[in-house]
């Protein structure tokens, strides 16, 4: 998976930040340094950053400062990739085997760890009480989105709402405060700020549920794991519990996802049912009301070049393609 | 497992500090809730707040503030054993069953990966920049010591160097914190606050010394699980690194260990081994080396009741009964 490739001089700062993330896991321990390497050398799109960065762009943009945001706010994203990977028995990420596979779970655990309190080391160079504040309330809810999906696993019956807030915890409220840290750490004025969050929430969102749509319509080599990872698995996610709401549908899934509990049955004819129905178009359809909101927000700040790009980031990641 | 016993108005308040923990982990996640309150009710000396509020006797008390301290403390220290539960396979802590044995590991995992998050929100509040860095730092320390143990386990051929620099960073280093943030949260001067930290760093690295000796002299009434688990698990301790220099020891007892590592052999003999020769005896007497060291940081600081207190405390660790 490849970075975002974005305009001029912001492909050079990133340059910048991708070094900042290698240099801060080294040093402190040979195995510490292997293992959070290989995460973050697998890669990823450093989509936090990017916004950090561009959120910098309505403020004071200094690059220093927002190092101090953007690092942190791509390590916490990382640690808890290490940690679901645990969670989920994943054996690949990005097309790379995982730290748990590779080391196995307690090494995964410590890494995980170790990188969370790395990412909050640095921030503390920021001297911001309120940046601190708000990059750890991220990690409660971060916590409490993981948790809730353990206890969702295999339960059909959970609601929209249901999976909408716990995707919320995961995943769009970091996004949202990346491009709020950004605005904040570049002393933006509180509105920009503001704004900034909501295009980051409404994204977060989006992109959650393009995610969880790919595991389901996309081809291994797209996604970087086998696909139909979050159904063997029990993660329910919204294309399904659309599915289950289809009275044609709903009885045949049912059996399907007891099959897969029970581990007596793969993931296939699961697919396949869903595919069969409308639960991919109507998530794409939420994702594109989120998507929406998210390109209201953005109407409201000044007009420049980032908010251009804040643009065609929102239209990749409705039809993200990786 | 019972709270120290202190006098006067410190009980009062260390009351407040146990309402404040479990009030600190109520309202995100029911599931989240239980399981935090399972492992904080299991109790504890809650010995890093009782230094947190000694520590702010040098300086001026103001519970308010030194709670914010106080409770993170214990929660970071709480998040590591269930973390540690979960890479020990421990059935017992404190004579209760752990999360990981009452919930699984992945839920343990996040039951931790929740706790520090929720640690570190409460010491935003205290809008000290210093305070959250020395925190943050003390969590890469730690989950470096915890890495460095996996990675030692069952390696019969470390020094006592390294058996104290690991728990240097897995133990000895929170104290130290403990004490020294206390000082700062009640704006002690810069002197007490140094040699709060030396006390407390002394006082931990003993403190350690004298928990991985009862983990092979104790019986499980006292120590809350069952013996010899530190040697089951392969975590090489002070006592047993003397033992494999004791010329007459070394060959038998490296059988031991290979014959536990292949889980052919229980750990009963291995430990008679230990307890024939002098590994315990100089482990003791390294142990109160380390109380020494924090009685001499002691005497440099103003006499009060609570430097009475810290005595006690650093004489109760070395002769500690549960």
């Amino acid at each position: 998976m490849k970075r975002l490739q974005l305009f001029g001089l912001l492909n050079k700062d990133m340059d910048q930040i991708e070094k900042e993330l290698y240099r801060s896991v080294q040093g402190d321990d040979e195995l510490l340094t292997e293992t959070s390497m290989h995460l973050l050398k697998a890669g990823g799109k450093r989509l936090r950053p990017v916004f950090v960065l561009m959120g910098g762009k309505f403020g004071h943009y200094d690059l220093e400062k927002l190092k101090r945001v953007a690092v942190p706010l791509e390590l916490i994203h990382s640690a808890s990739l290490v940690h679901d990977d645990v969670i989920d028995d994943a054996e690949l990420r990005r097309g790379e085997l995982t730290v748990k596979a590779k080391w196995g779970n307690r090494i995964a655990m410590y890494t995980g760890d170790y990188i969370y309190a790395k990412a909050l080391v640095m921030t503390t160079e920021l001297k911001n009480p309120r940046i601190h504040q708000i990059l750890s309330k991220a990690m409660v809810e971060m916590s409490i989105g993981e948790m809730e999906q353990i206890r969702d696993f295999f339960n059909s019956e959970q609601s929209v709402r249901h999976y909408l807030r716990r995707i919320r915890r995961k995943t769009a409220l970091l996004i949202a405060v990346s491009c709020q840290l950004g605005a904040l750490a570049a002393d933006a004025d509180a509105e920009s700020a503001r704004l900034l969050y909501n295009y980051g929430y409404n994204v977060g969102m989006a992109f959650q549920i393009r995610d969880d749509l790919l595991d389901l319509s996309g081809t291994e080599k797209q996604i970087g794991k086998p696909p139909g990872s979050d159904m063997r698995q029990g993660n329910i996610t919204l294309p399904v519990i659309y599915s289950l709401q289809d009275a044609r549908l709903r009885a045949p899934l049912l059996e399907e996802i007891e099959g897969i509990r029970e581990e007596r049955l793969g993931v296939g004819r699961a697919i396949d049912l869903i595919l069969s129905g409308d639960g991919i178009r109507r998530s794409e359809e939420l994702a594109a009301r989120y998507i929406a909101k998210a390109l209201a927000s953005l109407d409201q700040l000044p007009s420049n070049k980032t908010k251009r790009s804040l643009r065609d980031i929102a239209f990749f990641v409705t039809g993200r393609a990786y």
